[in-house]
Protein backbone atom coordinates (compact mmCIF):
# COMPACT_ATOMS: atom_id res chain seq x y z
CA UNK A 1 0.00 0.00 0.00
CA UNK A 2 1.78 3.43 -1.05
CA UNK A 3 0.60 6.98 -0.75
CA UNK A 4 -1.81 8.76 -2.61
CA UNK A 5 -0.70 12.39 -2.93
CA UNK A 6 -4.16 13.16 -3.99
CA UNK A 7 -5.82 12.13 -0.77
CA UNK A 8 -7.94 15.22 0.68
CA UNK A 9 -5.58 15.82 4.15
CA UNK A 10 -2.99 16.10 1.14
CA UNK A 11 -4.76 18.66 -0.71
CA UNK A 12 -5.52 20.40 2.49
CA UNK A 13 -1.99 20.12 3.93
CA UNK A 14 -1.15 22.05 0.36
CA UNK A 15 -3.49 24.45 0.85
CA UNK A 16 -5.43 23.40 -2.00
CA UNK A 17 -8.53 22.83 -0.09
CA UNK A 18 -9.84 24.63 2.93
CA UNK A 19 -10.43 23.55 6.64
CA UNK A 20 -11.48 24.69 9.95
CA UNK A 21 -8.16 25.08 11.37
CA UNK A 22 -7.23 25.20 15.22
CA UNK A 23 -3.38 25.05 15.02
CA UNK A 24 -0.46 24.23 12.71
CA UNK A 25 3.16 24.40 13.41
CA UNK A 26 6.40 22.98 11.06
CA UNK A 27 5.29 19.20 11.65
CA UNK A 28 1.73 19.00 12.35
CA UNK A 29 -1.82 20.27 11.44
CA UNK A 30 -5.07 20.12 13.85
CA UNK A 31 -8.55 20.70 11.89
CA UNK A 32 -12.15 19.59 13.25
CA UNK A 33 -13.76 16.90 10.99
CA UNK A 34 -16.27 17.75 9.24
CA UNK A 35 -18.06 14.77 9.99
CA UNK A 36 -18.24 14.76 13.51
CA UNK A 37 -18.78 12.03 15.26
CA UNK A 38 -19.20 14.38 18.45
CA UNK A 39 -19.26 18.51 19.00
CA UNK A 40 -15.47 19.27 18.88
CA UNK A 41 -14.54 15.99 17.38
CA UNK A 42 -10.80 16.94 15.91
CA UNK A 43 -8.18 15.94 13.72
CA UNK A 44 -3.96 14.98 14.48
CA UNK A 45 -1.94 14.95 11.42
CA UNK A 46 1.53 14.94 11.41
CA UNK A 47 2.95 16.80 7.89
CA UNK A 48 5.08 13.89 6.99
CA UNK A 49 3.52 11.35 4.03
CA UNK A 50 2.15 7.71 5.47
CA UNK A 51 -0.55 6.10 4.51
CA UNK A 52 -1.50 5.39 8.32
CA UNK A 53 0.25 4.23 11.39
CA UNK A 54 1.83 1.13 9.56
CA UNK A 55 3.77 2.97 7.00
CA UNK A 56 4.97 5.92 9.57
CA UNK A 57 8.21 7.29 10.78
CA UNK A 58 8.77 6.34 14.23
CA UNK A 59 10.29 9.44 15.03
CA UNK A 60 7.52 11.12 13.36
CA UNK A 61 5.28 9.23 15.84
CA UNK A 62 6.92 10.15 18.72
CA UNK A 63 6.52 13.76 17.49
CA UNK A 64 2.90 13.48 17.09
CA UNK A 65 1.49 12.27 19.99
CA UNK A 66 2.44 14.66 22.75
CA UNK A 67 0.41 17.11 20.45
CA UNK A 68 -2.56 14.31 20.43
CA UNK A 69 -2.34 14.41 24.05
CA UNK A 70 -2.18 18.31 23.77
CA UNK A 71 -5.04 18.76 21.99
CA UNK A 72 -7.25 15.93 23.57
CA UNK A 73 -6.89 18.05 27.02
CA UNK A 74 -8.10 21.07 25.30
CA UNK A 75 -10.92 19.47 23.73
CA UNK A 76 -12.16 17.94 26.91
CA UNK A 77 -11.91 21.49 28.37
CA UNK A 78 -13.69 23.25 25.43
CA UNK A 79 -16.39 21.36 24.94
CA UNK A 80 -16.77 20.32 28.68
CA UNK A 81 -16.60 16.79 27.74
CA UNK A 82 -17.08 14.22 30.26
CA UNK A 83 -14.07 11.97 28.46
CA UNK A 84 -12.28 11.88 25.16
CA UNK A 85 -12.11 8.84 22.57
CA UNK A 86 -9.14 8.54 20.82
CA UNK A 87 -9.23 6.76 17.34
CA UNK A 88 -6.83 5.96 14.73
CA UNK A 89 -8.14 3.77 11.76
CA UNK A 90 -5.70 1.70 8.99
CA UNK A 91 -7.04 0.54 6.40
CA UNK A 92 -10.82 0.38 4.90
CA UNK A 93 -11.34 -2.52 7.21
CA UNK A 94 -9.94 -0.54 9.84
CA UNK A 95 -12.26 2.31 9.43
CA UNK A 96 -9.73 4.55 7.55
CA UNK A 97 -11.70 6.59 5.15
CA UNK A 98 -8.85 9.18 4.15
CA UNK A 99 -5.31 7.69 3.34
CA UNK A 100 -2.92 10.03 5.46
CA UNK A 101 -2.38 9.32 8.59
CA UNK A 102 -4.56 11.03 11.27
CA UNK A 103 -5.11 10.68 15.04
CA UNK A 104 -9.02 11.33 16.16
CA UNK A 105 -10.14 13.66 19.06
CA UNK A 106 -13.43 12.97 19.84
CA UNK A 107 -15.13 14.45 22.69
CA UNK A 108 -17.47 12.10 24.84
CA UNK A 109 -21.01 12.74 26.90
CA UNK A 110 -22.32 10.60 29.64
CA UNK A 111 -25.13 8.33 28.47
CA UNK A 112 -24.49 9.77 24.68
CA UNK A 113 -23.51 7.29 21.74
CA UNK A 114 -21.20 8.47 18.72
CA UNK A 115 -22.81 9.60 15.67
CA UNK A 116 -21.27 6.95 12.74
CA UNK A 117 -17.93 7.68 11.50
CA UNK A 118 -17.90 9.97 8.18
CA UNK A 119 -21.84 10.01 7.68
CA UNK A 120 -23.09 13.41 7.97
CA UNK A 121 -21.31 16.95 6.81
CA UNK A 122 -22.06 19.30 9.98
CA UNK A 123 -23.04 22.95 9.62
CA UNK A 124 -19.87 25.09 8.49
CA UNK A 125 -20.58 28.17 11.36
CA UNK A 126 -20.50 25.42 13.80
CA UNK A 127 -17.18 24.12 12.61
CA UNK A 128 -15.69 27.63 12.57
CA UNK A 129 -17.08 28.07 15.98
CA UNK A 130 -16.03 25.01 17.31
CA UNK A 131 -12.45 25.69 15.65
CA UNK A 132 -12.52 29.46 18.00
CA UNK A 133 -13.27 27.37 21.07
CA UNK A 134 -10.23 24.66 21.15
CA UNK A 135 -8.12 27.19 19.89
CA UNK A 136 -8.83 29.29 22.52
CA UNK A 137 -8.34 26.09 24.73
CA UNK A 138 -4.67 25.26 23.53
CA UNK A 139 -3.33 28.90 23.80
CA UNK B 1 -8.84 12.37 38.64
CA UNK B 2 -5.89 10.33 40.34
CA UNK B 3 -4.24 7.17 39.67
CA UNK B 4 -5.61 4.05 41.22
CA UNK B 5 -3.13 1.74 42.30
CA UNK B 6 -5.30 -0.96 42.57
CA UNK B 7 -6.66 -1.06 38.91
CA UNK B 8 -6.72 -4.43 37.38
CA UNK B 9 -3.63 -3.50 35.23
CA UNK B 10 -1.48 -2.42 37.84
CA UNK B 11 -2.14 -5.47 38.95
CA UNK B 12 -0.90 -7.37 36.33
CA UNK B 13 2.54 -5.26 36.18
CA UNK B 14 2.81 -6.21 39.59
CA UNK B 15 2.51 -9.99 39.08
CA UNK B 16 -0.47 -10.19 41.28
CA UNK B 17 -2.52 -11.60 38.49
CA UNK B 18 -1.65 -13.19 35.43
CA UNK B 19 -2.17 -12.03 31.71
CA UNK B 20 -1.36 -13.38 28.12
CA UNK B 21 2.01 -11.79 27.97
CA UNK B 22 2.94 -11.17 24.32
CA UNK B 23 5.59 -8.77 25.41
CA UNK B 24 7.29 -6.48 28.29
CA UNK B 25 10.79 -4.69 28.61
CA UNK B 26 11.56 -2.22 31.17
CA UNK B 27 9.11 0.54 30.00
CA UNK B 28 6.08 -1.22 28.43
CA UNK B 29 4.28 -4.59 28.28
CA UNK B 30 1.72 -6.30 25.55
CA UNK B 31 -0.63 -8.59 26.28
CA UNK B 32 -4.11 -9.81 24.94
CA UNK B 33 -7.28 -8.32 25.72
CA UNK B 34 -8.82 -10.62 27.78
CA UNK B 35 -12.56 -9.77 26.14
CA UNK B 36 -11.64 -8.86 22.60
CA UNK B 37 -13.66 -6.94 20.39
CA UNK B 38 -11.86 -8.78 17.65
CA UNK B 39 -9.73 -12.01 17.43
CA UNK B 40 -5.93 -10.82 18.16
CA UNK B 41 -7.58 -7.37 20.21
CA UNK B 42 -4.49 -6.69 21.95
CA UNK B 43 -3.45 -3.86 24.92
CA UNK B 44 -0.31 -1.95 24.86
CA UNK B 45 0.46 0.00 28.35
CA UNK B 46 3.27 2.10 29.36
CA UNK B 47 4.54 0.56 32.96
CA UNK B 48 4.99 3.90 33.97
CA UNK B 49 1.84 5.19 36.42
CA UNK B 50 -1.02 7.38 34.65
CA UNK B 51 -4.52 6.86 34.41
CA UNK B 52 -5.31 7.67 30.80
CA UNK B 53 -3.78 10.05 28.38
CA UNK B 54 -5.16 13.21 29.90
CA UNK B 55 -1.77 12.58 32.85
CA UNK B 56 0.88 11.21 31.11
CA UNK B 57 4.19 12.16 31.16
CA UNK B 58 4.45 13.40 26.89
CA UNK B 59 8.03 11.47 27.41
CA UNK B 60 6.00 8.05 27.66
CA UNK B 61 3.70 8.78 25.37
CA UNK B 62 6.55 9.54 23.09
CA UNK B 63 8.27 6.23 23.80
CA UNK B 64 4.95 3.79 23.43
CA UNK B 65 3.46 5.39 20.28
CA UNK B 66 6.41 3.13 18.09
CA UNK B 67 5.38 0.10 20.12
CA UNK B 68 2.21 0.16 19.39
CA UNK B 69 2.96 0.53 15.76
CA UNK B 70 5.47 -2.44 16.17
CA UNK B 71 2.71 -3.94 17.87
CA UNK B 72 -0.14 -3.08 14.99
CA UNK B 73 1.92 -4.34 12.35
CA UNK B 74 2.84 -7.81 13.65
CA UNK B 75 -0.91 -7.83 14.57
CA UNK B 76 -2.03 -7.41 10.57
CA UNK B 77 0.56 -10.17 10.08
CA UNK B 78 -0.17 -12.82 12.81
CA UNK B 79 -3.92 -12.81 12.25
CA UNK B 80 -4.18 -11.81 8.80
CA UNK B 81 -6.14 -8.97 8.86
CA UNK B 82 -7.14 -5.99 6.85
CA UNK B 83 -6.77 -3.72 8.82
CA UNK B 84 -6.10 -2.45 12.02
CA UNK B 85 -7.78 -0.29 14.52
CA UNK B 86 -6.36 1.72 17.57
CA UNK B 87 -8.43 3.15 20.59
CA UNK B 88 -7.35 4.83 23.68
CA UNK B 89 -9.95 5.72 25.56
CA UNK B 90 -10.28 8.58 28.49
CA UNK B 91 -12.42 8.49 31.49
CA UNK B 92 -15.82 6.47 31.81
CA UNK B 93 -17.52 8.98 29.23
CA UNK B 94 -14.67 8.26 26.79
CA UNK B 95 -15.00 4.25 26.81
CA UNK B 96 -12.38 3.52 29.46
CA UNK B 97 -13.25 0.49 31.72
CA UNK B 98 -9.62 0.28 33.47
CA UNK B 99 -7.87 3.36 34.43
CA UNK B 100 -4.09 2.83 33.98
CA UNK B 101 -3.06 4.15 30.29
CA UNK B 102 -3.73 1.85 27.64
CA UNK B 103 -3.66 1.92 23.74
CA UNK B 104 -5.93 -1.18 21.86
CA UNK B 105 -4.92 -2.57 18.69
CA UNK B 106 -7.21 -4.22 16.90
CA UNK B 107 -7.13 -6.21 14.15
CA UNK B 108 -10.41 -5.81 11.61
CA UNK B 109 -11.48 -7.90 8.81
CA UNK B 110 -13.89 -6.14 5.76
CA UNK B 111 -17.50 -7.06 6.10
CA UNK B 112 -16.77 -7.82 10.35
CA UNK B 113 -18.27 -5.27 12.61
CA UNK B 114 -16.67 -5.45 15.91
CA UNK B 115 -17.68 -6.96 18.64
CA UNK B 116 -18.95 -4.59 21.71
CA UNK B 117 -16.22 -3.12 23.80
CA UNK B 118 -15.32 -5.30 27.53
CA UNK B 119 -18.43 -7.42 26.92
CA UNK B 120 -17.51 -11.70 26.17
CA UNK B 121 -14.68 -13.57 28.35
CA UNK B 122 -12.75 -15.39 25.54
CA UNK B 123 -11.27 -18.60 26.05
CA UNK B 124 -8.10 -19.02 27.53
CA UNK B 125 -6.55 -21.53 25.06
CA UNK B 126 -7.75 -19.10 22.35
CA UNK B 127 -5.93 -15.86 24.07
CA UNK B 128 -2.61 -18.52 24.39
CA UNK B 129 -2.50 -19.37 21.00
CA UNK B 130 -3.23 -15.70 20.25
CA UNK B 131 -0.05 -14.69 22.37
CA UNK B 132 2.58 -17.16 20.68
CA UNK B 133 1.18 -15.93 17.03
CA UNK B 134 1.85 -13.19 18.32
CA UNK B 135 4.84 -13.31 19.73
CA UNK B 136 6.31 -14.88 16.47
CA UNK B 137 5.26 -11.96 14.55
CA UNK B 138 6.98 -9.33 16.72
CA UNK B 139 10.28 -11.35 17.00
Amino acid sequence: MSYDANNIFAKILRGEIPCHKVYEDADAIVFMDVMPQSPGHTLVLPKAQSRNLLDADPAVLAKIIPLVQKVAIAAKSAFNADGISIAQFNETAGGQTVFHLHFHVIPRYEGKPLNLHARNMEEGSVLTANAEKLKAALA
